[in-house]
């Protein structure tokens, strides 16, 4: 804790002493991402410094009406801009997953890395790392605490924003007492939460639900209604106007289906080859059945891509998923 | 504030007194509902007194693993056991809300009436009655701290439940700074947060499935993109396999489109007649959309039964809400 102080007071000197800083974020960046580099956006205009939040992604739309979002730019828009040397990076855990945003830092910046990925590779000159954090944003709420500067409501919202949708909307195992006691605070400053979760939880585009309804038209569940799961094709990707941002939290319809332990999408590619999705509720470990096919992930979200004939990839799948639940019973 | 705390001394008192309780909720149970009756059956067993939980309806699925709810018996199986002249009602804001149960209770029985709707009608000889509290667990979760009695695991996931699912999932505007004040206390006690979002909030039925594939298939936009609409046959029912608690939230996927304002799911019921559920965003009060055809409801959720054609009801139905989203417009 004396550690995490100290780290604290180095981070805001670190802001202090300066006076011009990118803040950056990865890549195809979710909630915590862009509600993070909000948040120090914000912050660093309250210290009356220079801000400039770039992303090497556009900022997907339902993240489109938070407090500055209008202010990230894209990597284009600073092509003449002068070089960085002074930098904040939040939610990175790689200098990789920036991704050309590393071309506005210069070679001997000094860098912040605010992130709470436990593969974090401590890349950068200054650090605020915490993988016991449900999200870089509660890190920040600590350091921002630590500053006894005055919250305002649209620094509070982003700060929010990066718990809520890091938590899965106060769902996932992280989230803690200590996540809904930093809510309740950020509560108190006036954040909106009913706004908040509508506009970055409960907003669908025509192009998810196109698919939602495609994919639930091929829904299957095992004899032992243990398994279920979904089909996408590329005729499905074309006639529904989706793109890849459109698939997010499909495969939890399988997942969510009642008795289900493990719920599948699988989804054609251009290059013939099938991308499975695996989810699992409690009990199966669904990266050892993705690791088996070459890919990876967590316990209970996972993906591989397995290359072969329709049936064929069901097939296998199928048989090492009913194989890791068979390994599950007592 | 010490009014508050009168009220929970001689409710206190009301359990110390008494020795065999009925505790009993309103009829079609919530999660407040399920989650308030068990919090105080568990209540109950702690201070040593016998508590039968009953409900007029089955138990939902979906609540039928929370500690306890396997102990909430069907009122047919009371036809023999002595009527009861200690009862606890929670979550019920008229008696006529307990359905059946009544028949249980004797004439000059002692009622506790434990609730957080405004329209409660004070029923009961004792009462504990909180407009502003979020659902009837908050009031719980603040009787059982004043007893100073341990909390266990299981009654803290109860009263959670109860906050999780009259909240929305902490998502709509009675999400208070003393809602998450007091989840975040309960997560302290051991509750399992991921669990029970899983079981109460995220678990889905295959008729759910079936009806949201073939309400999807019929979803339509309006010119402007502001109203959204779907429809269900009878048919689409009798070939899901899908019941009425199967259409909890279909409208939703209607009003969540982006850049609608208002949702719509159109219904054909046996008589002929066609009931309109009607969900809104932030601006529409539909509670007089749905009035105007003799319906009711709240601002952002109401509903109405309209006579006549498919083409007709669909016709008169989106006028009125074209109407209302024009007067809204500055």
């Amino acid at each position: 804790m004396s550690r995490m102080n100290d780290s604290f007071r180095e981070a805001t000197r670190f802001v202090l002493e300066g006076d011009r800083f990118l803040v950056v974020s990865h890549v195809d960046p979710d909630g915590d991402a862009i509600g993070s580099t909000l948040a120090v956006g914000h912050l660093l205009h309250l210290l009356g410094k220079r801000a400039v939040m770039v992303n090497a992604s556009p900022v997907p739309a339902k993240y489109g009406k938070l407090p500055g979002a209008e202010e990230i730019v894209k990597l284009q828009e600073l092509r003449d801009a002068s070089p960085f040397d002074r930098v904040i990076a939040v939610d990175v855990a790689d200098v990789e997953r920036m991704g050309d945003c590393r071309s506005l830092i210069t070679s001997d910046a000094l860098l912040l890395n605010i992130d709470h990925h436990r593969t974090n590779n401590r890349f950068g000159t200054h650090h605020l790392i915490n993988p016991d954090a449900a999200a870089t944003a509660e890190i920040l709420y600590d350091w921002i605490e630590s500053m006894e500067i005055q919250w305002t409501k649209e620094l509070a919202t982003c700060v929010y924003t990066g718990l809520l949708t890091d938590t899965g909307g106060f769902r996932y195992s992280n989230t803690t007492p200590s996540v809904m006691k930093r809510a309740a605070r950020l509560l108190e400053f006036g954040v909106d939460a009913p706004w908040i979760a509508e506009q970055v939880l409960e907003t669908l585009t025509i192009g998810q639900l196109n698919l939602l309804r495609r994919g639930l038209s091929t829904l299957r569940l095992s004899e032992d209604g243990r398994i279920a799961w979904m089909w996408l094709t590329l005729q499905d990707f074309s006639e529904s106007g989706a793109g890849e941002g459109d698939l997010d939290g499909i495969v939890n319809y399988a997942r969510n289906v009642i008795g289900v332990e493990v719920g599948i999408l699988f989804r054609q590619l251009k290059s013939g080859a099938v991308k499975v999705s695996l989810r699992s509720r409690r009990r199966v470990d669904v990266s050892e059945v993705a690791g088996f096919f070459g890919g990876g992930g967590h316990a209970r979200a996972a993906g591989c891509t397995v290359a072969g004939t329709r049936d064929e990839v069901e097939r296998r799948v199928l048989l090492r998923v009913s194989e890791a639940l068979e390994r599950m019973d007592p």
